[in-house]
């Protein structure tokens, strides 16, 4: 793993939430995008060479609504950054650990991403990323996108 | 914030918590700790620029025994690196969060810390560090260091 990518946190107010982050932070929120296919809306933070990732649910099926209405507000995963997020989830599943992907998908910030269970790694749910460097639009959000 | 000094995870078992974790990060352990003052003990694996903390409790008075038992494993708090730790949680205190501590306390990986409540960031704990630079032994582990 290369670094924390980002850390995700579900909220129930992206606006209220934001101020808040804004001000602990002391920086300015630099992106905000809807994930339709999760059912989610994020808004992004610097932070050294992480993110701070705000997520609340834009309808009742988003996993982050249902993480709302089971845990209320805090962490939601912990995202790490891989070169290659295939080789990474073939040496992971070869460990022993699970995965809720088969293969990956695309997530937000232009990234395809795949998620370990939680059980895998001492109630943690993780995310691997890679950034995509092909054309976005070859990419369409939510969809398989990893092809042998 | 600088950046995310570390992620602190809360686990059971220390030793098969750092197996795993070891294996996910594809990186030693390159620091274990106890902190007696909070009754933990630690593991610690480098990512980039930040760590992941795993937390084990070494008595059922600590922190992280009460997490446990009620929540169970998983992450119990985000630290960010500052500069000045004093100098923001003055920042901070005047924007309205709730400190857990009036004065930085001396923590794990020779750091002064301070902690705002849950409540002041999303139910997320998050931590204020600021590196020690004086001499270690000057500063009596979990003792209140910063006098005005």
């Amino acid at each position: 793993m290369n670094k924390i990518e980002h850390i995700g946190i579900a909220v129930k107010d992206l606006e209220a939430a934001g101020k808040t982050y804004e001000t602990l932070l002391n920086t300015e929120c630099y992106k905000t995008e809807k994930v339709k296919s999760e059912g989610v809306e994020t808004a992004f933070y610097q932070v050294g060479e992480s993110k701070i990732e705000l997520l609340a649910a834009t309808n009742e099926d988003s996993p982050i609504a249902k993480f709302l209405n089971k845990k209320g507000e805090g962490i939601h995963h912990i995202a790490f950054a891989v070169d290659d997020i295939k080789a990474e989830m073939k040496r992971l599943k070869e460990e022993g650990y699970q995965l809720l992907n088969e293969k990956p998908k695309k997530g937000a910030d232009n990234k395809l991403v795949a998620f370990l269970h939680p059980k895998s790694a001492n109630g943690v749910l993780v995310e691997l990323c890679q950034e995509i460097t092909e054309e976005p639009e070859r990419l369409p959000e939510g969809d398989e996108v990893w092809e042998d």
